[in-house]
Order: structure tokens, then C-alpha cells, then sequence
């Protein structure tokens, strides 16, 4: 930040809304321990790029992880700059008085190894090579990510989180912390996610590596070099990403048929609102964000399984996690719908967990875990209050 | 065909299977009465390559239509030469003895205007420059279609179809059929179509449309005369395409999350089965099918919406049509699922039409009209026989 302190804090009070954190600034770790990775190779040591909202107490117990999904990162609440027009991806639910109460918790968030956004990914400079990474950068797993950051939780002195969440991708990290490291998570809230991708996902995912990677301005990965963002292969895989984030219900809803000049054009132009949409969305997301981090963002996905290493059955897999859970799901979300929620679910509870489940009315599709959903907020906040109440009271014990 | 009929007859012997309607050969009908297009542009003449398979009655009164889905053609049953791989596209269902039986009727079947498997098209030479029109054909629409089917109709000295059946855009065309010439229908047979399409739909179009005209070497539609193919656009587009047309319990069936080589890679070469089955799919369309051609398919399709002409009423829109309708929708069809169906079942009911609706339990997804479902074929035979009974007793009055 290039403004003052005085200036911050004049900021702050006049750009700060009621339930909002505020002017928040990234922080960055570096982490020397060397990380061990799925893939076989190692990492000697990395940066973690990462924003906090909210106090960590004297305990050390009220610390809560937000896992970031595909596209997402770190900045998760709040805004870098007042006139930023939008705030961190998660806003509508991480702030004073929000159902994740940063007066009561210390939120977490980090952007992972391997993203964009500063940690140590594919835009790094390769140790070994003085260039960066690019498609050198190794491939990486959810328990790659929950390794990671369980060395910034050390970090940060916190032993263990009251709570772990995320959404989609995110949810997968919360699982996968609460099967690795069964004492550092008291709870794990696993919203919209999905025990493993399906063939469906996987193929999604396939046709969005393949727009990029055949694109030729990806130059097998080093784009950089050259100059050059394959600009049209990333357009697409954000395009096709999108039609699999809403729901056939809220796109009719949102866009129907609707022309956008009100009359057929008999040609190739932009016609129906919702090819705008899409367009709009694909060509600015190419601005920001890396293609070699989306690649690997979609791999760590297809590669998910905890079950594979359990002889396929997850309850085995997540009879470790001694976590108690909460899983949320949307009714219209097609990508994972309700019933891999309820797999998860069913496998907790074969293996013996706690568990609440909440299946939301929602037509927003997979999007809708990043909406303010008032009974998805209600099942959140009533979660979390009780979690800081029992955290208030073994303070007092 | 090079081979002399001698030798065709014997080949013919040897090669047709029980069912099977033996070696084909495509014919192509000149049509010089201009068509006047729905974009306001005219045809002054043009060719429709088609089959026929089966016999045409004395009364001429056994005529049935097939129209075709996006990537379909004229080529709907029997084999070109002995050594074809593969038979026509609906060979499972037309043919002596089978569910449209040639034995009873004579089948046509067209390759639509602006195809690229004969008919005038893309690939064809502009009258007005002297070369291919490439992206200057001028957009269709699916009345158009019918219209040009139409006066195919009437060169084949046929007044009357006894049926016009089609699956998917197919299935457009035949309702078009009922509404544009209701004299000249007598039963409408509607597979896993819809009444239009949704905004999921023409945002998978538009992917699909993207990812050809973004390709660098679409060249505006003029690849031809650069001497090249928008192979990767075209390859993603069927790779897109093929999703929608699985189900996702089909795709599981078919790959589950299978590594082909039985192991996890950690890169990005073909990793799971599902991959290899895409890019497979994606690569061998580029050699088949034109580019321009796709495009202007999935554009039929975004237009395609009869109920837009009556203040977007289905039964009023469909009020003109006389034919009897066999309407069919596949369970696990996500593309045009069977709630689209119903729509077309309830505008039909509404407006005092004859119809009979057929909701087939299949895990194919859209891909299953084209399939040998017992259900569905017992269903279509039965519908079938009875259009060749009241053949036979209007013959006999």
C-alpha cells in the first residue's frame, strides 16, 4: 500500500460499510521448511501470500482457514484499495457481525502454491534456472496445498484451527486437513465440494486444458518468454467453467432468451445476453490470472481421491479426522450436485463422526456457495456461533 | 460408386447383415425453384444429396423423412462399400424388419442445406464470385431446412410424408414439418428435442462457436483458401458437444475415473480414459466434418423457437399442425431432458392435438436416440406398424 498510515486509517473509517473489514493489506511468509510433494519432487522453500481479518487471541484458538477454490486466492474479505469496485470473494460472509464474525474469530486466507497472486507458483523465478517456472512448476495435490498451509499455521502460532472451510475446491482442502491433521482442525465446514470429480468434471476440465494448451500462443507453457498470454484458449476454459458454476435455472433467469438488440442478426456477433455474459466474463479473466496456474488448478481437482488410498471406501479414509462436521449443499449446483454432498456425508457418518448437513434451496448453481443465501448464512453464523461460544467457554473452564 | 454392378450384387449379398438395408448410394437432386431464406437472403439454386431405402407405393403414400441432428448427414442406414466400419448414422433403427421398416416404407433421408457432405454449402462454389462460399453462405434456419426438404418432396413425386421422424435438431425439423406443411404430414415422430433452446444451451453453442472463430486459423471462415483447417477450434467444439451428449452416469459407466495406464502422471498428457475418449472424439471430426458447416448448425439451433411468432405460446404456434405426434425423451438426457419434452407434450394437449409421449429409462443422455434401447425401439415399432397398418387398409377402402 503506497498510502500513509494516517491516510489508512482516515480511509478506513470513511470507506469501511457496516459488516465490512475494512482496508486490508496481503502479507507474505516465507516458508524455508522444504515440502515433500505428491509428484515426487521438492519443494526447498516457497512463499505463501496470505491476509488475516480479525484478532487471534491470547489462546490461540479462534483462528479460522479459508480455502480459496479454483480461481479464488488470498484476498478473501475487505478491499486493498478504497475505490477497488469489488471486494474479496467472500465478503458477504467474513466480517464484523457477518456469519463468519471477524469480532469473534481470526480469519485466514491464503493463496496457494502454485496460484497467481504471489505465492510461489508458475510467475516465479525457478531457483534452478534464474527464469520463471512456467510449466515447470510442479504438479501439486489438495494435500500438497494442506501441507502448505499447515506450515504457515505454524507460522502464525496457531496448534490448531477452530475451523477449517471452503467451497468447491476449498471443500476439498477442509477434507483433506481433517483426514492429515486430525488435531490441528476442530471443525470442517465443506461446502459444495465433492468426494473426487466425476468422468463429467474430469471431461470439463479436459476441454479447458486442451483450449489452452492448444492454443498457440501457449508455447508448451512458456508463454512469458515469448511475450504472449494465450489469450483464447484461457478465454474459453473460463467461459466453459462458467456455464458449469450456474445452474440451466438461474442462466434462464438471469438471461432467458433474451437478445441483447432485441431482434435476430442472422450472424456470428455477440446476440444473446448470455453469449455477452460469457464473453465479458472469459475475456477478463485472461487479465487476471495465470494459464499455467489454471492448468494445475484443474489437475489438483481431476486428482483428488482420498478414498483411492482407502481401497475406494471413503469412510476409511476419513476414519482418521476426529473434526466435527458441517456439509452444505445447493439443490441446482449440477457440478457437484446434493447427492456428492450426501456421500460425504453418508461416509461420516459410517465412520462414526459428527456430523450436520444442510441442503440448500438455491437456483444459483454451484456459484451460490459465494452468495448471501439467507438460510445458507443462518446454517453458517448458527455453525460458527456455536463454535465461538464453546471456544467462550472453555476460556472460562 | 467405382465398383460394376455385378460386382456390386454380389457384394451387396455377401455384405447385408439380417436388417440391414445392404450397400447405399447417395443421389442428388438439383432444385432451381429459388428459396427465399428467413435472413432475407435467397438461394437461386442449389443440391440436396440424399438416400432412400425401401420402395416407394404405388400410391406413393409410404414416404417416411428422417432429418438430422447437428453432425449428421444423408447417410442413415446401410453401408457406402463393404468395408465401411461403420453403417449410417440410424442404422439400428431403419431397415427390413426393424423398427422403420424398409420393407413397408420407403425412407429418405437429406443432408440439410448448408452441410458439407454434398449438399449446397459452405464448400461450395459461389455462384457470384466463382468461389467456396465459406462464411458467406448465409445463415439457416430450421424452416428454411423444411422448406428445402419440402421442395425435395416434391421432386420425388411424394405429396405426403406417411412420417417425418428426427432426434435432437432432428426433432426441430419435424415439428417445423407439422407447422410450416401440416397437409403434407401425417404423423410427426419427435425424439429428445425441444420446443427451443435454453440459455445453457446457446451458451454451450457459444463455447462451441468461440473456439472455431478464435482459432487463428479460422481466418474469418476463409480457411479454405489459406490451404487450412481450424482443427483446434473444431476439436474443442466436439469435444464440448460430446459432453452434453453423454450423461454423466453414462460417462461413469463408460470410464469411471479409469488412468490409462493405470497409474497417476502428474502432467498433462492423457491421464484418465475419459480424456483419451475426448480427444479421440475432438481429433477425428476435424477430418470430417467443415467448420463454417458447425457453425452455422449450432446458430439453426439458438434460432430455433417457433412459439417466438406467437406471443411465445407453444399450443397457438403449433395450433396450424394436423399430424399425429409420437413424442420421445431419454431419462438421463441433460441436454433436452424430458422436461423439454413435456413442454412439447403440453402445447400439443392444449391445442387438441393427437399425441402419445414415451419417456424411455436410459443412462445414455442425449446419445441415446440414436441407441438400440429395447423400450424406445418397441415403442417406435409399434408407432410405426400402426402407420403401415392404416397404410394398408387405406389401400385396401
Amino acid at each position: 500500500m503506497s498510502a500513509s498510515t494516517t491516510d489508512n486509517a482516515a480511509v478506513h473509517g470513511a470507506s469501511a460499510q457496516p459488516g465490512s473489514v475494512g482496508l486490508v493489506e496481503p502479507q507474505t511468509a516465507r516458508i524455508d521448511t522444504p515440502l515433500l510433494l505428491d509428484c515426487g519432487r521438492r519443494i526447498e522453500s516457497y512463499d505463501l501470500v496470505y491476509e488475516t481479518y480479525g484478532e487471534l487471541n491470547e489462546r490461540a484458538d479462534n483462528a479460522v482457514l479459508i480455502c480459496h477454490a479454483l480461481s479464488g486466492d488470498h484476498h478473501a474479505a475487505g478491499r486493498h484499495r478504497p475505490e477497488d469496485r469489488k471486494p474479496g470473494w467472500w465478503d458477504t460472509a467474513i466480517g464484523p457481525g457477518k456469519p463468519i464474525d471477524t469480532d469473534r474469530f481470526f480469519v485466514v486466507c491464503v493463496n496457494n502454491l502454485g496460484g497467481c497472486k504471489g505465492s510461489t507458483g508458475p510467475l516465479s523465478e525457478n531457483p534452478e534456472t534464474g527464469r520463471p517456472y512456467g510449466p515447470d512448476f510442479p504438479i501439486l495435490t489438495v494435500r500438497d496445498w494442506v501441507n502448505s498451509q499447515h506450515a504457515l499455521m505454524r507460522r502464525l502460532g496457531i496448534s490448531r484451527w477452530a475451523a477449517v472451510t471452503g467451497g468447491s475446491l476449498g471443500g476439498m482442502q477442509v477434507m483433506q486437513w481433517a483426514i492429515s491433521y486430525p488435531e490441528a482442525i476442530a471443525h470442517a465446514v465443506v461446502i459444495a465440494a465433492a468426494p473426487k470429480l466425476s468422468a463429467q468434471n474430469i471431461a470439463f476440465n479436459e476441454v479447458a486444458r486442451q483450449a489452452i494448451i492448444t492454443d498457440p500462443d501457449f508455447h508448451d507453457g512458456r508463454y512469458a518468454e515469448h511475450g504472449v498470454i494465450p489469450r483464447r484458449g484461457l478465454m474459453l476454459a473460463r467461459m466453459l467453467g462458467h456455464i458449469t458454476y450456474l445452474s440451466d435455472d438461474a442462466m434462464r433467469a438471469k438471461f432467458g432468451r433474451e437478445l441483447r438488440s432485441g431482434k435476430v442478426q442472422y450472424g456470428f456477433d455477440v446476440e444473446f445476453q448470455v453469449e455477452s455474459y460469457l464473453r465479458y466474463q472469459g475475456t477478463s479473466f485472461v487479465d487476471r490470472f495465470d494459464a499455467n496456474t489454471y492448468l494445475l488448478m484443474t489437475k489438483a481437482l481431476d486428482y483428488f481421491d482420498p478414498a483411492a488410498e482407502a481401497d475406494d471406501d471413503l469412510a476409511t479414509a476419513l476414519a482418521p479426522a476426529t473434526a466435527r462436521f458441517l456439509v452444505v449443499s445447493f439443490t441446482s449446483d449440477w457440478r457437484f450436485s446434493p447427492a456428492r454432498s450426501r456421500e460425504i456425508v453418508r461416509a461420516l457418518l459410517a465412520s462414526g463422526k459428527s456430523v450436520s448437513y444442510a441442503e440448500v434451496e438455491a437456483h444459483q448453481g454451484h456459484d451460490a456457495f459465494l452468495m448471501p443465501i439467507p438460510y445458507y448464512h443462518q446454517v453458517l453464523r448458527g455453525y460458527f456461533d456455536n463454535i465461538a461460544r464453546d471456544l467462550t467457554e472453555e476460556g472460562r473452564a
